[in-house]
C-alpha cells in the first residue's frame, strides 16, 4: 500500500472511532505533517483520497470537515468491500440455497467472456444481518479463475477466500443498480410479500489484471438496504 | 480547469465519439504526451481522472482499456451532471406540477440546516426523456442561497441556472439510493400502476463553500432508470 493510502487508512480509523467528533474537522495540514512525519504532498494525497471515499469535504479557507450525512446503515458505494466488512460490528450469516458446478449458459458466456465449455460455480445464497434476511445473491464464478470454492467456503465471505486463500487482487466492479419486483421465491426468502419491490444490483467483477472472475445479481430487501453515493464536483 | 482535467475532458470526448473503438484502448502514454504536449505526470493524472470516472481501466503491462460494460442508458454515478446533460442526444422536457415559496417545515430545517423563518422554493416537477415520464422530482431550494427561481426557470435545467446565471459552483452531493413503493399520485404521473416499485434517491446538495443549497427526493420510473457504479479497488 502506498504511503498516502496508509495515512488515509489511519485517519479513516480515527474518524470512525470518533476522534474528531468534537470539532467535526480534521487537524490542519501542518499538524498532520508532524503527526505522520510526511511531506505536504503526501498529506494532501491522503486527504484527496478521503474526499474520494466521501469521508471528508475540503472547504476553502475553513478546513477539512467530516462528511456524515444521513448515512446510518447505508452502504457507501465508494468504500464497499463486501457485507462481512460493511457490517463488522454486526453478525453477518449466510445460508447456501444452492451450489452447483456446471457449464456456462449462453448469458454467462457473454457476461463472463468465457468459453461455453468453462465450468462455472452457480451459487445462490441468502445473507442475514443480525438475523434479518438482507439479500439474496446469485453469483457465478469462473472456476478456471477462482478454483476450489466449496460449500463450506460459500457459507462465509467468498471475497475473503479470493483475497486471503487464493491471494488474488480484486480490481474493478461494474454495478448496475435498479428497482424491480420480487420474484415469488425471493419474496419468501426475504420474508416479504409477493409483488413487493427489490433493490437490485447486477455486477461484473474483475481482477487487477482485467480478467472477469464473476458476475452476480443481488436482490436486496428494499426496506433494509440503502446505498450511499457521495459525489464531489470539485 | 486544471490542465490534466482539460486533457481528460478531451480524451473523454474522443472515447464518446468512438475514436478508440477499433483497438478498445487509449494510445500509449508516449503518444498522448506528444499529442497533448504535456508532461508524463499530467497525462498520468488525466488517465487517473478517467479511471475515477469509470471510463477506462489500466491493466498492468497491457495498456489503458475502455470500460464500457452493459451501461446503455444507465446514469453513471461518477459523472452525473443533471438529466439535461445526461441525455444531451435526447429530448428532456419538464412539467412543473407545483411551485411555491414558503417557510421551511421542520424536516427541511433539519435537512437544509437553515432557520425556520427561511423561505424555501418547494418545486415538484415531472421530467420526461424523449416524451416518456422518467422521474418525479421533489426539490427544496433555500431561497437565500439560490434566489430568483421562477416558474419558467423550473421548466428547464435549474442546475444550469445555478451555474450559468447565478455563477455558483456546485461542490458536493450526498445521495441515498433505495427502492420503495410508488405513491398513488406518483404512479399516475409516471404512468405506472399503483403499488409498483420506484427507484428513489434522496439528495443533499452543497456549494463549493460547503453551504447546503437544496435537498430533494427523486422518484424514478423503475423500468427506465438504472444507475451505473464503476468501482476501482486499485
Amino acid at each position: 500500500m502506498s504511503k498516502y493510502k496508509e495515512i488515509a487508512k489511519s485517519i479513516e480509523e480515527k474518524i470512525m472511532n470518533g476522534l474528531y467528533d468534537d470539532t467535526g474537522k480534521l487537524p490542519t495540514e501542518d499538524v498532520l505533517i508532524k503527526e505522520y512525519q510526511s511531506s505536504r504532498n503526501t498529506i494532501r494525497n491522503a486527504i484527496n483520497h478521503l474526499m474520494r471515499l466521501g469521508l471528508v469535504v475540503s472547504i476553502q479557507g475553513s478546513g477539512v470537515f467530516l462528511r456524515k450525512g444521513d448515512s446510518e446503515g447505508a452502504i457507501n458505494l465508494e468504500n464497499f468491500h463486501g457485507l462481512t466488512t460493511q457490517f463488522k460490528n454486526k453478525s453477518v450469516t449466510t445460508k447456501v440455497i444452492s451450489f452447483e458446478l456446471k457449464k456456462a449458459n449462453a448469458k454467462l458466456v457473454s457476461k463472463l467472456k468465457c468459453d461455453p465449455e468453462t465450468l462455472i460455480y452457480y451459487i445462490k445464497r441468502l445473507r442475514y444481518v443480525d438475523g434479518d434476511p438482507y439479500v439474496v445473491e446469485y453469483t457465478y464464478y469462473n472456476s478456471e479463475v477462482i478454483p476450489g470454492i466449496t460449500h463450506e467456503v460459500a457459507t462465509t465471505s467468498i471475497f475473503a477466500y479470493i483475497r486471503k486463500v487464493l491471494k488474488l487482487e480484486i480490481g474493478y466492479v461494474d454495478m448496475i443498480i435498479s428497482a424491480d419486483i420480487l420474484s415469488a421465491e425471493d419474496a419468501v426468502l426475504l420474508g416479504l410479500e409477493d409483488g413487493m419491490p427489490s433493490l437490485k444490483t447486477e455486477n461484473v467483477e474483475m481482477l487487477r489484471n482485467g480478467k472477469i472472475f464473476a458476475c452476480s445479481v443481488d436482490v436486496h430487501h428494499y426496506r433494509r438496504t440503502k446505498f450511499l453515493k457521495l459525489s464531489n464536483y470539485i
